[in-house]
């Protein structure tokens, strides 16, 4: 019932007793125990429905159950105290430079950050989630290689946990933006979805059955890293023509003429601008390549582009999306994968890094 | 109880009750309930161990549930009946040519072949599994398509199980594949392992978190059409480059400079000669560039190539298995992925299909 309430929101005792097929007796017995415990609470709704006594509106209180999320990337770190239900209580972030970029530094200012936010908030938390890009152990939540920040093996679960005094679980970027839509976004309902998202580098999340996808050791797959291209660019991990060299914001720069290093603003800028879908027409047919092999692959019913990609013009996501489904032979023998744009916006990854961590809280890992 | 017997083989009741972590008096009771049912069997050990009274040995009476497992390729049919413990009882195979390989022939040719198995083992079935190289919906055995059988929506399922009045299960080959090895091969006990198999086509079966891996509506992925060369050759599936264009059986008989329509023992037999390492030298590449894509994408702890793969010379497997683990990120992240020969010779579809139907028999699907 909680899980209900925390990613659906209030519900009328009548409605919870209908969607979990639970009797007014014991729906009565299991609200009654989680009031007493301070975890929902309940009012009488403000729209009354038929006649007789209006059945009361249960709802989480989001100070009940807090979690704290972190998401690191290249150029920024925020965190954000979320509560039961889903609601932002509090937030703060900070930019990234060469000098703050290590990972002392971070875990430092994490730390810091976090302590403030709960003394204005006077709350106190459950668990943590962290968003990395990079190549994460879920298990103990070592970051085994984040290239873009240049951070090799680190504790990073362990050294946060230790300090913050509460579990905290670490996962990569594109994962987190995966279990994100698939709770609270365009994927949710789907047993199989696959993420995808452009920042530096490329990453992806897959569900598969209705839940997370992880490789031996919690390893999430590195769908950037699938080679796409056999003569194309020397990739940092040692491979060549990866997709991300193809598709990510280094490569949408190029194609749109701009520098390799041009700001993300000017980038976004850029792709609004009217010849955009002419110029990103090799990058279009890259991302159009690369996603007939993860349809092809992991036979998702949706694949949901994040990040820098939603950016891309609209017709872009159109063409894309028909042409996949025009040359997938796994999309046309499933009646069509369908391709859309994030429709959250930049906080995606700490939605994710907060539902990773009331996953065990909510009893669902 | 029957999982472990069906799985590992005999035992007796005092190993199985320390396995279990039940007591004596629990395993008396399951084991006479299942020797009643006329399940299983029990005998005096040959060898003894220790002193005292020797524990009974347990073993699964293979008559006392039978499975019907039918292999169907591009150029036979194999049938077998298979009894609990993974023992073929009986069997039967057929070559197919352009007259015989349609649906109707097939399917009554099955069909008649299974009855007369049957009258000659005087045995009842429970269930079918049936092997086909095709994308297969799994919860009603439509197959979409199977290219080299010129099929296409054939409810093979639907079809069978009425004929011969037992559920049939109908899985993709190299989905089979990866459930034979994973029960009974050298994927037993793996987490996250992936098959793949040359034939005409290439496909891959998918073991992720301990269970096998499919997508919307049953669709397992099809890793043979993952484009890998941009600039190749077409394939029947509408795209260019697809990997089973570059390591297929076609395009291995072309890399040892034979026809494309030699038959498979002549392939076979010169895949044994002495230069062919080098012959093969840009199939090798393509099946590392694949793999490399295949571990990165789905982070298995192992890969086991199937059918042609498994001629292979062993110097071209371990050399294949030191490139993806030097160019796959998540290889490297992992400790190093295992790329191994599948130890099943042309029997591996067969296992696997009896398998599939077992798997609802014995409560674990």
């Amino acid at each position: 019932m909680l899980r209900r309430l925390h990613v659906f929101g209030p519900a009328t005792r009548a409605a919870l007793a209908t969607e979990l097929g639970l009797n007014r007796s014991t729906i009565k017995a299991v609200v009654d125990g989680l009031v007493e415990d301070g975890v929902v609470e309940e009012s009488v709704p403000r729209q009354r429905s038929g006649a007789g006594r209006p059945s009361l509106l249960v709802m989480p209180r989001s100070q009940a159950a807090a979690v704290l999320a972190v998401d690191i990337r290249t150029d920024r770190v925020a965190i954000a105290v979320v509560g039961i239900g889903g609601e932002m209580l509090g937030r703060n972030s900070w930019k990234l430079h060469d000098r703050t970029r290590s990972p002392d530094e971070v875990i430092t200012h994490v730390i810091e950050s976090t302590r403030i936010l709960l003394e204005e908030l006077k709350l106190e938390m459950v668990a943590a989630g962290v968003s990395v890009p990079g190549v994460v152990r879920r298990h103990d939540g070592l970051v085994h290689e984040a290239p873009n920040l240049h951070w090799t093996d680190v504790p990073l679960g362990q050294r946060l946990s230790g300090a913050l005094g509460f579990p905290v679980h670490v996962g990569n970027d594109a994962e987190l933006g995966a279990l994100a839509e698939h709770v609270r976004g365009v994927a949710r309902g789907a047993s199989d979805a696959v993420y995808v998202s452009a920042d530096i580098g490329v990453g992806g999340g897959v569900i598969s059955s209705g839940a997370a996808m992880r490789g031996t050791a919690g390893y999430v797959g590195e769908v950037g890293h699938m080679v796409i291209n056999p003569h194309g660019r020397p990739c940092y991990c040692g491979s060549s023509g990866c997709w991300e060299t193809e598709v990510g914001e280094q490569a949408i720069a190029r194609a749109l003429g701009m520098s390799e290093q041009s700001p993300r603003g000017a980038i976004v800028a850029e792709l609004r601008t009217a010849d955009a879908v002419e110029r990103l027409a090799s990058v279009t047919e890259w991302l159009v390549l690369g996603l007939v092999n993860v349809v092809n692959v992991l036979g998702p019913e949706l694949v949901v582009l994040g990040d820098l990609f939603t950016a891309l013009p609209n017709d872009v996501v159109t063409h894309i999306g028909e042409e996949v489904r025009r040359r997938s032979l796994v999309s046309r023998a499933a009646g069509g994968t369908r391709v859309v744009a994030s429709t959250f916006g930049a906080d995606v990854m700490l939605i994710g890094a907060a539902e990773l961590a009331f996953e065990p809280v909510l009893g669902l890992a």
